[in-house]
Formats: structure tokens, C-alpha cells, sequence
């Protein structure tokens, strides 16, 4: 007897801050059966895993690998790792994810200094500079790619500032890791994290992460186990090494599909995949400019895989979004906090960076408008 | 160009503590297409996947849910949630999972009790009062289904000494739930987890979990949040109920499977589900008795989704069980900690528990060994 109805979603373009959409590739590799988290095959997965996530990442750490949560388990786990109580921690706040940073670190024990800009601005390298110079901290970190504003922050020399000062550089790369350069060693990050959802075209669930040899001295140095066993990267790090230590099972469905979508990513071509971001989010802007519709961010600023759209003076922000999904089935997102009812979130990442997103968005937007 | 090889594992027969098999159903969904995380569909897709969660538990708990992680992060949230500080935790430990649980309340400054009994035995109720007599404690944590040791624990009577002494009752049902009766308001326990990779037959990467009206009054009276912002129950409740609080984007492949994997249990009906796990493990133990191989665990504390083997006097432990993967594509596990290189682990999971798999094995060794 069948309990409840079979799983009948309707489609979606989907045009928000993630997920985003999967290729049918992707997708299928899912339906490859679970293998055991020992079996040697598996082991030779994980390795292959682990060097496809360092081409992607452009990076040579040893310590790379996908996390067993979301994204922001990724957040979670930079933190809980690099911060003890006590550690001074310096954050730019400049939209929601850098706010989650200091609620977070604030949870375990750290001292925390905010950097503000306004949301839809980036930090700027002096602020960094400063707040060193009133004090040394353990670690700085900065939203790479803020999907609450589209602001792409310039990660330009501020290595530089930061170790000069004897701290970790931290870096969100949730949005921008295969949408935007993202250079881990060139760049000086030491410790960062993304989502499979986003750019990367594969589902939600795992969470990239890569630590510098820095980084990983700096693990080395803990005083106490950090509170956080899920994600601790002292243990976990023995299973991903070749001790193969168990700590937790990990998602076979997902890990299938995270391979696949980083083996597209590196089949297009890293450049290849930045410049078709940075070229579809230019005909979207170019498309917006023609119908009047103006850019919450400076164009020096704005952020390829996800665009802030300003709402035009008197139109209906949720009707505007409900007709989008209910008669064109494209889903487009509101604003957060300070943004919200003024701008709409449109992300055109991996998979749903395509030109006919793009102009089905802008056609049923003249039909609403 | 491709970059390396199309996904190609061998097929195996999972029969070890997990993942188990899923059936073809439950993988099949998984190629379903995201959907937004405030997309009505979707959350008319939570609403009914937390009413089949809550039939499999057999409770009607309001906060009951899937987390974004595996089963450990169950575990992890039980603990992060439910202990402050100072609190007194007492945990049964007779194997490796009561172990972990006082690694992990400890990180969370908790004061642990260890209630202990050897690895193949049950903790004894009259060890749980003892404790409790010793001195308040926040909460008494018990595992259901030790995968480590092959023991289901009898709960009958517990939550009254819990209970009775003001504390609350945290069981682990990773490897029980949809293999074994678990009938959380019937057993009156007041936390709950479990994984998705074991008797429900789904891919690994969700920890059902589910509290009881007096556990979120205990989350209520909480003094600070827990320091797990990642599992914080407080903001994630936000999310399954009506507010509909963005906290982080779920799975939806993992949530797909999930709710495939809900609805053939339940269309199986549990009563019949416990049935089958237990007559297959009953169909094993007369087979291995046939060849005069013995089990770890006395007769009424079997736990049927799996068995502790004891290895035959000289036989090679990892060869066999390389011989069983390579040549007959079969995997069973090994031991841990004390009972490492005495028993063998044999998984009759979810989609795993079937006729054909324990002739497939018996067969196996009896060639091998």
C-alpha cells in the first residue's frame, strides 16, 4: 500500500542564492550504489576526490577535503578549529555571512572585532591594517563572494597585511569557489570553505575545505580539543590521511556527485568557467540597464554568481517573485536584513549560468513589470 | 576532455555495520532536480517528511526532523544541545558509541558519569539507578543498538528511574530505528537520533532526530546557547515549523531518499519490517551454528540488524574478509577496541536484510574458511 503520493516536484530554473541547478551528469552518478567507508575502492576515491578539490582550489595543501554538512558547516568548522576562547578573532561584516562569523565565534570563547562596511560595499585593506595594529589576533577573516549583497571582496595584498601581523587568513568562498578566481596558495588563504550547491553544480550536503601548512601548525598548537567532535579536524583529517581512522560514515550519493561536478568544472576549464560566469552575469546587468532596472553594487564590486537587483520604486517585491515561480517557474530571491524589500537576489551559478536562464528571467520580468 | 574516469565501483553486498544497500526506489529519487529551501513545494515536502519521520519513531513529537549531517551529528546535537557546562551526563557505556558520547561531552564542559558494562553485555537498570542516587544528573544517555558490539539494550523501565530522579533520557538508535521496535513516546525517551545508512535504507548523510516535550522545555531553560551553532536545535526548530527561519540549505537529494526510504517502511509496516530483520538475523545465527561458529552475544540481548561473529580459532581475521570482498564481492567488518581481531561485524540492514544475501555469505565462508 502506498503511503503517501510519489515524489512529484514541479521544475524550476533556479535563479536564487542556491541550490542551484544540477546537470542531469550529476545527478545520475547519485544512483551509483553506497560502498563500504573502508573498502579499498572507496580509498582510492577519496584520493582522487582530494586532488580534484586541490586543482579546483588551485592549491597544493595536503589538508583538503569536503566536510560531512552544508556550507555552513564549513563556516562552523573554521571556526571551532582555528579559534580558542580567548583568541582574538577580526571579521568583515559586510552582509549577513560576516554577522554569522562573529555569532559563531562568539560561541566559542573568542574575542571578536568587527570590520564594517555597508552591505553592498567591501572591506577595505586599511580597515584589515588598522585592526591589527590595535592588537594581534589569531585569525582575520573576509567573505570572499557575500551572497546576502553580491559584493565580490578584492582579496588583493591582504595576505600580506595579515601575516605580516602573525595571523590566519580565513576566507568564505561558499559562492565564489568555481565561479570566481579563487587561488588558495597565490592568494595566502590559509583556511577556507565552500558548498557543492553553488557554483560547483553538484547538490547541497558536503562542505570543500582547505587549511595551509600554516593553518595546520597552528591546529597542531591547540591547547584543548576544539567542542566541536563533528568537526573536528584533528580526527577527521586521520581518516581523509592514510591512518583511514573511522570517524563518521561519510555520504557516498554525495561524494559521487561532488566528483562529478569538480571533474565538469575541470573538463570546461577553471578560466573557461570564471569567464562564462563573469560573461552571462554581463548580459544579465546589460539586459537590466535596457529595461531601466539599476545594480545594487558598483560595478568594481559586483559579484559574477550573484546579482543584487535593485526593486523598482512602487513594484511589489513577493508578488513580483510569487508570478516569476508560479507562471514562469523561475525562482529569483528577496533581500536580507538592511536589503530586504529593496533588492532581489539573482544567482546565476554552475549549471544555471546559462544565457536561456537569463533571458527567460528577463522576459517574464517584462511581462510582470 | 574528461579529467579521469567515469564513476566505476565494483558492486558489493553491503553486509557490514553500515551503509547498508538501497533499493533502486530510493536511489532513483535522488535524480530529482533541487528545490528552493522556501519554495511552497518544498516545504509542503517537510511538512509531510517530518509526519512520516514521526511514524517511524512511532512519537508525536512536534520538534522531530532530519539533520544535515550523519548519524554522528545526531549524537553530536544530542550533547551540544542538551548538556550546559557543569551539567552531570550519565552515559552507559558497553561499547565504542558510549565511549565517543563522553569524548564529546566532555568538549562541552559537561561532568561525565560512566555507568560501564563489557562489550557484549547490556547496562543494567539497576547501574542506572545507582547513579542516579549518587546525585542529580541533567540527562541519562543509553545506546539502543551498539553497532560495536552487536547488543540491543532493553529500555522497558527505564525513563521511570530517569524520570523519577528529574533527568532526561538521550538514547542513540542509529542502528535500531526501522529494524527493531523503537517506540519513542512509548518507551517515554526524551532525545533521539538515528542515520539514514542503516535500517531505513537510505543514503548516509541525515540524523533523524526527535524530542520530547520535556526536552524542549529543558531547551528553553537553557542559560546560554550551545556553542554548536551549526546544530543549534534552538534556531534549526525555527526552520521545520512556521516560521520558516533560513538557517541553512538542506540536502534535498538526501531529504528525497530520506522520505523514499520512510515510505517503504512504512508501506512495509514496521511491525512486519522489525519482523523481517529478525527472522534474517535468526535465518544467519542457525546457519553459523550449523557450522559450529559461535556468537559474541547471549541470546536475548541480540541486536538482529547486526551480529557479532566470534572468528574461529586461527583463522585470519583481514584475510578472510579480503577474501570475501575480492572474491565474492561481500563486506563484513572487523572488530573494534577490544573486540578487534575476536569478532566479526555482520550488518543485516534496511535493504541489506535479505534471504539471498546471508545463503551469499554462508556460502562464501563456508568455501573460505
Amino acid at each position: 500500500m502506498q503511503r503517501s503520493a510519489d515524489l512529484d516536484l514541479s521544475p524550476r530554473i533556479l535563479l536564487g542564492p542556491g541550490p542551484s541547478a544540477v546537470s542531469p551528469r550529476v545527478l545520475r552518478v547519485m544512483t551509483t550504489p553506497p560502498i563500504g567507508y573502508l573498502d579499498p575502492e572507496w580509498l582510492a576515491f577519496m584520493d582522487e576526490e582530494q586532488a580534484l578539490l586541490r586543482e579546483v582550489w588551485q592549491t597544493e595543501n595536503p589538508l583538503t577535503l569536503a566536510l560531512s554538512g552544508t556550507g555552513s558547516s564549513g563556516m562552523e568548522a573554521a571556526i571551532a578549529n582555528f579559534l580558542e576562547p580567548g583568541d582574538r578573532f577580526i571579521v568583515g561584516v559586510n552582509g549577513f555571512f560576516g554577522n554569522r562569523m562573529c555569532d559563531m565565534a562568539a560561541r566559542y570563547g573568542a574575542t571578536v572585532t568587527k570590520i564594517e562596511a555597508p552591505w553592498g560595499e567591501p572591506i577595505r585593506k586599511e580597515q584589515i591594517a588598522d585592526a591589527l595594529k590595535q592588537g594581534p589576533a589569531k585569525m582575520v577573516a573576509l567573505v570572499h563572494a557575500e551572497t546576502s549583497t553580491g559584493v565580490l571582496q578584492d582579496l588583493t595584498g591582504v595576505a600580506d597585511i595579515v601575516h605580516g601581523a602573525g595571523a590566519l587568513l580565513m576566507v568564505d568562498c561558499v559562492t565564489s569557489l568555481a565561479g570566481v578566481p579563487v587561488k588558495i596558495d597565490a592568494m595566502g588563504v590559509d583556511v577556507a570553505y565552500s558548498a557543492t550547491q553553488k557554483c560547483l553544480g553538484a547538490p547541497t550536503g558536503l562542505a570543500p575545505f582547505t587549511v595551509s601548512p600554516k593553518g595546520v601548525a597552528a591546529l597542531e598548537k591547540r591547547k584543548k580539543p576544539t567542542a566541536n567532535w563533528y568537526l573536528d579536524l584533528a580526527i577527521i583529517a586521520k581518516y581523509w590521511d592514510k591512518n583511514r581512522a573511522y570517524h563518521h560514515t561519510p555520504s557516498t550519493a554525495l561524494h559521487y556527485a561532488l566528483r562529478e561536478g569538480l571533474r565538469m568544472a575541470l573538463e570546461e576549464g577553471l578560466e573557461k568557467r570564471w569567464a562564462r560566469h563573469r560573461a552571462n552575469a554581463e548580459y544579465l546587468w546589460a539586459e537590466l540597464a535596457k529595461m531601466k532596472i539599476s545594480l545594487h553594487v558598483a560595478p568594481e564590486h559586483r559579484l559574477p554568481p550573484l546579482t543584487t537587483v535593485k526593486i523598482p520604486d512602487g513594484v511589489d517585491d513577493p508578488g513580483v517573485r510569487k508570478r516569476l515561480r508560479e507562471e514562469f517557474a523561475i525562482e529569483i530571491a528577496g533581500g536580507f536584513g538592511p536589503l530586504a524589500g529593496k533588492v532581489w537576489r539573482v544567482g546565476l551559478m554552475g549549471f544555471s549560468s546559462r544565457r536561456e536562464n537569463i533571458a527567460a528571467l528577463i522576459g517574464a520580468l517584462k511581462e510582470i513589470l
